[in-house]
C-alpha cells in the first residue's frame, strides 16, 4: 500500500488493525515509510504501536518526528517502557528524551534508571493503585475509579499502612465481590508474594511464573511499596532470557533484535569471538594428534574413527549441558546438586556408551579389524561417559562462579572433549594394539 | 520436619507457606511423605497445591488416596487442569478421575478431551462470564458478583449475542469505570484478537504475548464463545515450547518432568534414538577416509587439522542452526524467507570463514607447513560458508515440510557437515599439493 502512495486505503486498513500488527508491519518498511504511517494513526493509537517496538526501531521514529510530536509521545509512553528506550539509544538522543518530559514523569523514569541494570526496579511499573487499609470497600473502588485511569493496572490492588509499607495485596475480583462496608485490610491477602526492586529481573518473572500472579509487587528494603511487575513484562522477560540462553548454548551472543532486520556485520560479530575462541582451542586437538603421529603413521586406519569418536564425545556433553542448563534456567537444580548430576550423568554417559560401543564394534570390524573394533568400542564407553559428566558438571561450575551457566554451549563442551577424546582413543589404541 | 516426625511444626509451616512453595518441596518427598503432607493440608490449600504439581505427581498423590477425598479433589479441579492430568495418565487412572465426577464437570472435561492434541481447546478455561451486549453495566456488575466465583477469570469478560457468539472483549476495569446505566454492547472492545480452538497451543499463547492480552477468547468454526485460554496457562505453554525446543537443539527429546526425578533409563532413553542416529550418520566420515585413505598415507600430517576442521564446521552450522530457529519460534522468519536467509547466511559464513582462514594459516604453517597452511585456510573458508548455509536452510526446510525446526539440532548440522567438510578438506589438499 505504501508502494501505491494508496493513502486513504493505508488509513482505513491501519484503523482496523491491531497495534501488535501494525508494528509488526512497521518493522519491514524503511524509516521514510515507518515516519508516514506513523503520522496516519491517530494519537492514541500511535502510542500504543510505539510502544509495541523495539528501542532501536522507536529511535528511528523519534529521530523523524518534530519536537512537539516528539515530546507528546514520550510523555505518554509507560515509565517503564520510556526507562527501557533511554537505556538503550544513544546519549543524546537519551537527552532529548528526558528533556521533553514534565517534571513529574522526568522524576518517575529517573527513579526507575537509578535501580542496577536487569534488577527488577528497571522493568517495573511505578504506577499502581495503593489502598489504604483503612478504606471501606466502597472508598476503595472510589478510588480505582478516579487514580485507575493512569495506572498500568487495577487488578491487583497494594494494601498499604500509614508509612506506605506493603501490608498485603487485594484484587480487584475480591473488592468488587466484597460487601461495600467492609475494610479494605480485612479482605487483604497478608500472605503475598513481592520482590525487592534490586532482585534480578528474570527471577522476578520466574517467581511470578511460578506463583501464578498477574502482578508482583515490588517493595524497597524496608518494605516500601515502589511498583509493580505486570505479567506482560514478566512474560517478555523470560522469553527474552529464553533466547539469550539459545544463543549462547550454541555458542553464539544474542542479537537483541529481529534476525532479518540485523546487518551481516552484526549477526557475524555476534558469532565471531566465541567461534574464534573454539578455534584456537582445537589447537588442542592438533597438539595431541602431532603427539600420536607415530602412531597414526604405523596404523593409519586409525584415522578413520577419529570424526566419528570426536563427534559422539560432542554429541553427547551437549545434550547432557543442554539438559542441565535448562533444568538451572527453570530452578529445578541448584549449583549444590553438582555431587548429585555428576553421578546422574556418569551413568547416563556410560549406559549410552555401551549402546553405541556394542553398534561400534560391527562398523568397526566391518571398515577395520576386530582389533581396532575393540580399540573403538573402548573408546566410546570412555569418552560417552567422560562428556556426559563434562557436560553435565560445567554448567554448574559456571553458575557457582558467576557466570551465566548457558555459555557452557554445546560447541565449547565439543570443543573440550575432542582433545581428551582423542587422548583417550590413541591410549587404548597403544595399549590394545601394542604399538 | 517429616523425618523428625514434628508434625505440629510441619502443619504450621505448612499454613504459612504459599501453594507454590509446597508444591516444590513436595516433589522431593517420597510417595508416603506426600500422602501425608497432603493430608494436613487444609482442603483450598490441598487443592492449590495440587493443581501446581505435574500430571505425574498428581497422579502419584492420587493413588494414595481413598475414594471420597480423590472424588472432592478432582471435583474441585479447573476443567482444563483437569483434561490435562487425563491425558497423561495411564487409561485406569483416567477412567477413575472421570467416574469421579459429577455429571456437569465430566461433561466439561469431555468437550476438551475432544479437542486434538496441542490444540488450545485442551488448555482453554471453559469456565468464563459470557454477558449479553444488551445487558446494562450495572446487570453486568450483577453477573460477575454472583457468576464470577466459579470463573476463573472475571478480569475479561466476552460479550456475546443471543446466539452465544462472540461480539466483542470488555475488560472489568471497562465495566467498572463505565456508567452504571450504559450497555455492555457499548463499551465492548470489538476488535479484538481470539483463537479458533483446534488451532495450535503455543501459537495462541504466542498470540497472546504479542497482543498482551491477559485472557484469549477462543472460538468454534461459528465464531461461538466456548472459553479462554488465561496467561497463566499461556506462560506455561510457552515455557514448555522453549524447553523443548532446547531439548531437541541438543539433539534430545524433552524429558517433560524435573531433570533430578527422572530415572537413568528415562534419561537414557530421551538421549539414545537421537544419539544412535548420529552415530549411524558419522560412517559417512568413515566413508570419506577411507576413500582418501591413500592421500592420509601419503601426507600424515593431513590427519593433524581434521578435527580443527570438522569441529569448527559444527561450530559454525550450530550457531545458524540456533539463529534461525529462536527466530522461527518467536515469528520472526517464516519458511518463505528461505531465499533470504541463505543469503545472509551465506554471507556471515564466508565472512566468519575469511577471519578463521587467517588465523588458521599461522597455526597450520607453525604445525606443518605453508602449502598445507593454505589447504587449511582454504577449506575454513569453504566448510565456514557451507556449514552456515546448512545449518540456516535445514530449520525452514523442516518447517516446509512439517517438522518441527527444532530437531535441526547442533548435533545433527555437525554430524552433516562433518563429512562434507572433509570431502571439501582432501579435495582441496589434492588440488593444492598435487597428490
Amino acid at each position: 500500500m505504501l508502494k501505491d502512495h494508496d493513502l486513504q486505503y493505508l488509513k482505513e486498513w491501519l484503523s482496523m488493525q491491531q497495534p501488535h500488527t501494525i508494528a509488526d508491519e512497521l518493522i519491514r518498511v524503511d524509516s521514510a515509510g515507518m515516519a508516514l504511517v506513523f503520522r496516519l494513526l491517530d494519537k492514541g493509537k500511535a502510542l500504543a504501536v510505539f510502544e509495541e517496538l523495539d528501542p532501536a526501531d522507536q529511535q528511528e521514529i523519534l529521530a523523524g518526528m518534530r519536537d512537539r510530536a516528539f515530546r507528546e509521545l514520550v510523555e505518554g509512553m509507560d515509565p517503564d517502557d520510556r526507562a527501557r528506550l533511554i537505556d538503550e539509544v544513544p546519549a543524546k538522543v537519551a537527552k532529548r528524551v528526558l528533556a521533553g518530559l514534565s517534571p513529574h514523569e522526568r522524576q518517575m523514569t529517573a527513579a526507575l534508571l537509578g535501580y542496577p541494570e536487569d534488577s527488577v526496579g528497571r522493568r517495573m511499573t511505578p504506577q499502581v493503585v495503593a489502598l489504604h487499609r483503612n478504606l471501606s470497600v466502597a472508598e476503595a473502588l472510589d478510588v480505582i475509579r478516579t487514580k485507575g485511569a493512569s495506572a498500568e493496572t487495577v487488578y491487583t490492588l497494594a494494601v498499604v499502612d500509614d508509612g506506605r509499607r506493603l501490608i498485603g495485596v487485594a484484587s480487584l475480583r475480591d473488592l468488587v465481590t466484597a460487601p461495600t462496608d467492609w475494610r479494605v485490610g480485612d479482605i487483604a491477602e497478608t500472605e503475598y508474594v513481592s520482590a525487592r526492586a534490586t532482585d534480578d529481573a528474570e527471577y522476578a518473572a520466574r517467581l511470578m511464573r511460578d506463583a501464578n500472579l498477574l502482578d508482583l509487587p515490588i517493595v524497597d528494603s524496608e518494605g516500601r511499596l515502589l511498583g509493580f511487575l505486570t505479567i506482560d513484562d514478566a512474560v517478555e522477560l523470560i522469553e527474552a532470557a529464553d533466547t539469550e540462553d539459545a544463543y549462547r548454548q550454541s555458542g553464539s551472543e544474542p542479537l537483541g533484535g529481529l534476525y532479518l532486520l540485523a546487518t551481516i556485520r552484526l549477526l557475524a560479530s555476534r558469532r565471531a569471538p566465541w567461534l574464534m575462541l573454539l578455534f584456537i582451542a582445537a589447537i588442542m586437538t592438533i597438539n595431541v594428534l602431532d603427539f600420536f603421529e607415530e602412531n597414526l603413521a604405523e596404523v593409519t586406519a586409525l584415522a578413520l574413527f577419529i570424526p566419528m569418536i570426536t563427534g559422539t564425545g560432542g554429541n553427547t556433553g551437549s545434550q547432557s549441558a543442554t539438559s542441565v542448563v535448562r533444568a538451572l534456567a527453570l530452578g529445578d537444580i541448584r549449583p549444590r546438586d553438582l555431587p548429585l548430576v555428576l553421578w546422574r550423568e556418569a551413568r547416563v554417559g556410560a549406559l549410552l556408551g555401551v549402546a553405541l560401543a556394542i553398534v561400534g564394534i560391527g562398523i568397526a570390524t566391518f571398515f577395520a579389524d576386530f582389533q581396532l573394533a575393540i580399540v573403538v568400542a573402548i573408546s566410546l564407553l570412555v569418552v560417552c561417559t567422560w562428556a556426559a559428566i563434562v557436560g553435565g558438571c560445567m554448567p554448574l561450575l559456571a553458575k557457582k562462579l558467576g557466570i551465566d551457566p548457558a555459555v557452557v554451549s554445546a560447541p565449547m563442551v565439543a570443543t573440550l572433549v575432542d582433545a581428551t577424546g582423542l587422548i583417550i582413543y590413541f591410549l587404548t589404541a597403544r595399549a590394545v594394539l601394542g604399538i
